[in-house]
């Protein structure tokens, strides 16, 4: 039993960790498993291609299904606390990166959601021990994180500018060029959609203002986005700045709560008080 | 009489307020009707709905327009100070809010105007109690307008270039080409607001460069445009680091010398002693 | 004699100054010429505004040419330095601005050049006294300025990668689709072309990757460009923060000469001799 | 013997250095031999151009390419220690500049690649002596390698999230618009690199949504590419305000506690007492 137990034990330092040789060789063909199931799926999806190795990628991804499978059992089988493991990020991505091929043989075209499997990849940085790596995305994050307030009011005000903006041009364009029906901009959620791809600069083409009218608005609102557009990027870089460079830590005070010290700061600057 | 006013009192409570338990469900419901009322515009645009549901949506319309006409006379009827609430901006925008429904009645497609409602959606900041959300936009407001008459220089330089090399365009690509008739550049507005369409990235497409000088006048134009765009990107980024840092003031403390104190500081957060 | 002579002193008074009420005048009135001139030539070139309004618009031209061929010669006349007003930025703009309608009379077209004209428009930041916006420009001048060499380096880079990239991508869509003829990438002068609007993100969409490989290498480049093209965003903001901080400044160091002191240093940091 | 030495090491002054006239003369000639023979390459691939000029052209390359060979010769006969000089940078471009030549003759095409001379350009900021321009160059590259750990947790995030938005789109796209054929997103490759189009919003127009769930997923994309793409922009900008600041330290002066010195301070900008 004891013996069992054990085994176990090192099952699990195999799979979760990679320390040792035997974990450090598992996490790598892992790895190399998962990009060549992602790459098969999509290959698949390429007519060319599925019509002559149609049964062969077939095959390769019930391979792939089936280790993964097991793989997502060993897990949850030698993890110490299975729920814990099952409800964590990884956890879920092992899930549903099995599922899409059980759910195609019911749903067509459904495997191609196998794709998600690429989220597996995101363990790369774990086996390559880029400790930097996860930091400078953690820095992203902590930067990302502590302007969510700023981003949520951009967006609130991109989203007003965007669906006021596409009415307008709903409007205007829709008054002149009939010919018959309305041309591109033939309802207001489209024309929504075509001011989000005109304030982004990505500029698809597949809706143009046609009228002088239209084509003067459009050119008031990707120059109002180029105006708004900047404030992301600044917010971004000021978080960035500020998480990098030594900026005015959280630290409280512990004579008065106030917080937002600089670095060096010895004493409280409201009350005084010695900081720790 | 007293009875009266009281009950007036409540009522602006209700309306006004967020406080309490009445007022908060006053809200939410009002940012739900807006909600709808902008989707059910939305949606009435869309023809192959208008030909189902086009009767049932203009119903919707004439519901919520009324219940936004009745709070809009609450409101006024309400406040303390009816003149000052109708000249705000929230007062402004709940009266256009309900006027292109009645506008609608006399000119066709007017009421598509009515997606100006989404403006009061803005009121959701104060339903959610975001104060951090206020004080994101306020911050953006702020650093926007400290750089305006930067904006401005700015905004002079880009239409100069536009203007000029639009012009530029309309010869360049109108000597070649002919073919019957000239096409894209046909004429200097034209080829201004391709311009414009180009020195901010956006590309449409819709209009491009066939002669090889125009291609290569369009290749300086947006290479010109990227170091010009950088601009407006390096002033908002600029203002934001420097509203956000409460940045280290250069007083120096009396006591020790130190310097770099932050602007609300009172004691100098090296030695203790206390800042002028 | 004299009296003639004040005569013309007064007059450059008017045309130059803006500070007295007949100086305000003129240069307001001028401004609003200049305005209308700009817009009657771009009227001029949209085809049916010309059909109709062509006679009507020629008159237009030749009354404000024959304003502005005016105003240049009593420019030349009281200034008190015709050479050196001649010679500076404003003076070649207004010599170039009437220059067009003659050469309009032999040139076909070449009239179009008249919207340089618009350049004239500059000097509003003069007539409204914006103080600030000039100071805005001005830094942003420097800023820009105190960049070049980087911004040259990013040049050089964004060329080579462009022609490089460019010839790759006319070799790869080349071998395949033929198809009778080349599509697209026709010549690599077209290619190098396509990789400017590709990395700068512009994307037309006149010429488009057809193979997969050319759409891998596209894919590539464009996030590449992604990496290159933050660079000048860097450049330009580091300067703006660093023109309107105080950064070390470029006072140097009387006893030692060196500089980029900080600007409240006293001593001088290497050989610790008193600043001025 | 000596005298043949001696005859070589004037030779390597000439062709390594550009501080005699001998050799400043010979890197210019060099310069603008390679630009002529990049230009006749690109003009040779002009069709217009190659009908009439073909023969001319192609003497002009295998001159050029002559030259270049005679050139790579010298250099290695010259140059102290040949092996280290081909393994260089400039060794290995000078060397893969004349290969496309020679493999023109047995590949059609191949010759193309000549443009990869202009790699040899590069050699400009030598010649001209821009110290600063490689000063600025250097403080670029080591803004990006010092930024090279958050550059590729941003590169993996980015394709994680084409990825599956590629994905994505293919599922949405293809389930509606069959139209006997699937139309744009006809594979999971090619609907990757729209994603990654769309997300650079670099926006071809190739390929666009049509159906309304794919236009909301776009925007969805755009929008969430903007707040992503502003991370590298903030990066950089973070990196290169660090580099070029030379950023005040945040060591004390032992004297009068005074901070904040630049890096390469030996005495205290306030009291200029010396520093450790």
């Amino acid at each position: 039993m004891a013996k069992w137990s054990a085994q176990r034990e090192r099952l699990r330092e195999i799979i979760f960790e990679a320390e040792t040789p035997a974990g450090r060789f598992f996490d790598v063909t892992l790895l190399w498993c998962i990009s060549l199931s992602v790459i098969a799926v999509m290959l698949e999806s390429v007519q060319e291609i599925h019509a002559v190795w149609g049964d062969f990628l077939y095959a390769v991804e019930w391979v792939f299904t089936s280790i993964f499978t097991i793989e997502y059992g060993l897990r949850l089988w030698t993890s110490r606390k299975p729920l814990r493991y099952a409800r964590s990020f990884f956890g879920v991505v092992d899930l549903i990166s099995v599922l899409p091929s059980y759910i195609g043989l019911f749903v067509a075209g459904g495997h191609a959601l196998m794709v998600i499997r690429v989220l597996r990849l995101l363990r790369i940085f774990r086996v390559l021990k880029m400790a930097r790596h996860i930091a400078g995305a953690d820095m992203l994050m902590r930067a990302l994180y502590s302007s969510r307030a700023k981003i949520t009011v951009f967006f609130t005000v991109v989203l007003t500018i965007t669906l006021i903006s596409g009415t307008l041009m709903y409007m205007v364009e829709g008054t002149h060029w009939v010919d018959g029906e309305r041309q591109g901009f033939t309802s207001i959620p489209i024309s929504v959609y075509w001011a989000i791809v005109t304030v982004t600069t990505l500029g698809f083409g597949d809706i143009t203002p046609v009228t002088p009218l239209g084509q003067l608005l459009t050119s008031a609102l990707v120059l109002t986005g180029y105006a708004i557009l900047a404030v992301p990027t600044g917010i971004v870089t000021a978080e960035i700045i500020g998480a990098s460079a030594g900026n005015p830590t959280s630290e409280a005070c512990p004579s008065c709560g106030v917080h937002g010290h600089l670095p060096d700061a010895r004493f409280c600057r409201r009350c005084g008080g010695k900081l720790d």
